[in-house]
């Protein structure tokens, strides 16, 4: 005689092995078509991935499947009612577009003709993001076989784009267009990651993003170093010192203002991260870098997760040919970008850099500051009951407790976030090795099947736990 | 009746008079050939010009004319020797060699056919530098038939290069090679200007200069300023922090120990300089700039005269493309160059540069340092007797007394004061205006024929007043 959740465990269980085989087909299918939405050559590739996903989605149950025209790349939107009117809606992204890749960047094998080797597949996509898309549709089969149930727990919601790899240039666009479609309470993003593959953990935010170009303009035209240098202001040097002072001795970023209102970890977030089994050299090694440093009082995984950032991605100015060349350049510019944690605005940010870059600028010097387009942070409480629900059901999956991380990067889901006024939490089962853009993609299909058996779990927990305000 | 000294003035007048029409002519034909030594297809240009002026040496009475070739274009030597065991020997250096030049960046009339409009006449080379070498032709018959002389008061050498618009790339390696026969009590370098056409001035010395290009390496390559940006050190910052530190608050250069040993401005030399008709506005004009900026307690003209530089030439590093990319960048690099001042040795800077850009690379960055060829500074005392020579025989052809000045850039002329251990003067009719380097070059014919009157006063007062020391 088994527990009642013991049951369910083992129902879902024997659901997916008997289903396995076939998933794993399907999946590989779709990795063969090269959705690569940087490429335009591969345009048609990607509309036959929508159509794809679309005609799955319906095999799969959804009674709602639509193909979204945008400018670009088109998104594949799925719907399937709970039928119970209390029961929470839940949106799950994801994107159907893949980096660029080919066989000579160093993959072992062809990039769009999956191959499994030692339980990992291969493809491009098979990680980012196909692989954990897809885990979805397995993991609500599961769900309804291991329950008994028609329809889905919650009123479940599929927003899948086909440009997230070329920056998402209308996702905000078809959001707002669509927002009423979309309504919903919890958005859960499958495009991330977990710790590493023995230690399953749960994402609560992503930083946000903002960028900028200030842009020095000195001198006319480049003049001569011997008859003019020590006696007019440089604008290379005027763009060396901005830079300089974007951090204070002790690695704050020193800009007036830019830290107001931010949300500071709490003490259980901080040990949450310490419990992580973290390796400083191993970190390093992932980092291609040679030593850690940052703002002081805060360890590597507090700096990149919870600590907004400024950044300089980029400098130039004068001549940087070979030899040498005795000028005083006509201008010099530099990339800068803040990374947002909760509680700051992209148009704060905004406001304080650019009345910090202004005062920085000596005299002869003038100074052009031009932002482009931002992303918010976002963060959702430990005690969420959703993120709660994520946290039971990986925990149940994987059979041990999860650990907690955030993500350093930032991406569309933000736009989630503001747009429908949901909360954001990540489901996410790839590991860093599986090599994310890079060549020989892969995902380990042991993780694989923990997602879908995740999702299996996940939907009766939320719609048990966390009800729709009507 | 006139004085004797009035005399003489009278005869070297007239004589220039008699000869202007000839000489100007004689000069229109070497300007027709276009020497530019840094274009490959105009070789052949630049050894017709050396020997136009050979020919043109010999016809004027120099009983040794020889051309000697380099590894590159060749130099014209020439010599006269005063038979008299005290004279003074005199090294003239110019160049033959002109910047390129074409009708359509801007000419008015073409580069290679002189022409006189209002009393200046236009082509490439008119003023830099072959009008300046060639008013010593002139200039020494002048001074025979003033004198009476079938030789020149001073044992008179020329050397006239033909590579100085493209480096002076074999011009050490030539002055070593024939350091007997260059052998020479004082240089005069006639390839500079003075301070206006109603402002004679005499130079006293050029800056020297030496450059360095500093390469700062983070992460092994470009990372993702998401997932590491503000735990590891960024190499762009790093740069930009090492350019910031160059200079203090007060403008001066804060690498320990830079102004080790240099020769302070002395108070004369201080009012000599303020002396000079200094505009600000026009000044700034001439530099493109739009402010004043440099070290604290000194003048714009002591600035770029008198006082060391450190200078940012260029500085570069991660993406610089249009849009953004969130990089940390791999690596930065700069290019640096510091102008020196008499007393400063190339060999210090660099050891004091390369112990300070050490000392300020934070852990995790890389820090290479490679230094070029450096040029050292010269500087002739006020006092020199020859430098005295220079300054009475200008006064006398301007009819008023010479400023002076000092160069903020740095020459091959530096290379003569080095190998063959001459005091340097500089002896040059050119003004701003002249258009060095651009179009419309021009020299003012006036001023050109005060340069032949010049050298025709300076070859006696200098054998009168400073005698060869055997």
């Amino acid at each position: 005689m088994s527990h009642p959740v013991d049951s369910v465990v083992s129902d879902v269980r024997t659901y997916i092995e008997q289903h396995r085989a076939a998933f794993l087909d399907d999946l590989a299918a779709w990795l063969r078509i090269p959705s690569v939405s940087a490429q335009p050559d591969h345009a048609p590739d990607v509309l036959r991935s929508a159509d794809w996903l679309a005609a799955k989605l319906t095999e799969t149950g959804f009674p709602t499947v639509e193909i979204w025209p945008t400018q670009g790349a088109p998104a594949v939107f799925a719907e399937w009612p709970s039928g119970d009117p209390e029961a929470p809606t839940v949106l799950v992204y994801g994107h159907h577009d893949v980096q660029p890749a080919a066989r000579e960047d160093g993959w072992d094998s062809d990039p769009f003709e999956p191959v499994v080797r030692e339980n990992r597949l291969y493809a491009r996509g098979a990680a980012d993001d196909k692989g954990q898309v897809f885990f979805h549709t397995l993991g609500v089969r599961a769900h309804l076989a291991a329950t008994g149930r028609t329809a889905p727990a919650v009123n479940l919601k599929l927003l899948i784009e086909g440009e997230e790899e070329s920056g998402s240039p209308h996702f905000q666009t078809l959001v707002e267009e669509r927002v009423d479609r979309l309504a919903a309470d919890a958005v859960i993003v499958s495009d991330t990651g977990m710790w590493s593959e023995d230690t399953p953990t749960v994402c609560t935010g992503m930083r946000g993003l903002t960028e900028c170009e200030i842009r020095l303009y000195g001198p006319d035209q480049d003049i001569h170093s011997g008859s003019f240098g020590g006696a007019v202001p440089n604008p290379a040097t005027a763009a060396a010192r901005l830079v300089a002072a974007l951090h204070d001795e002790h690695g704050r970023v020193a800009i007036p203002g830019f830290y107001d209102g931010i949300v500071e970890l709490t003490d259980r977030e901080r040990q949450l991260f310490a419990d992580l089994p973290f390796d400083e050299q191993s970190w390093l090694r992932t980092a291609k870098s040679h030593a850690t440093h940052g703002e002081a009082g805060y360890t590597t995984l507090e700096r990149v997760w919870a600590r907004p950032t400024a950044e300089v991605n980029g400098i130039g100015g004068g001549y940087q040919g070979p030899g040498s060349k005795t000028i005083i350049p006509a201008g010099a510019m530099m990339k800068l970008s803040f990374r947002m944690v909760a509680g700051q605005e992209p148009e704060h940010i905004e406001k304080v850099v650019r009345a910090w870059a202004a005062e920085q600028a000596p005299a002869g010097i003038r100074c052009e500051v031009v932002f482009g387009p931002a992303t918010r942070p976002c963060l959702t409480p430990l005690d969420h009951p959703a993120l709660r629900s994520v946290a039971r059901a990986m925990g149940r999956a994987f059979d041990r407790p999860v650990g907690y991380t955030r993500e350093g990067g930032s991406g569309p889901a933000a736009v989630l976030q503001e747009v429908l006024g949901a909360a954001v939490l990540f489901l996410g089962i790839s590991v860093p090795s599986d090599g994310w853009h890079a060549p020989n993609e892969k995902v380990e299909l042991d993780l694989l099947l923990k997602g879908v058996e995740t999702t299996a779990y996940l939907w009766g927990d939320l719609a048990e736990n966390w009800r729709h305000a009507p």
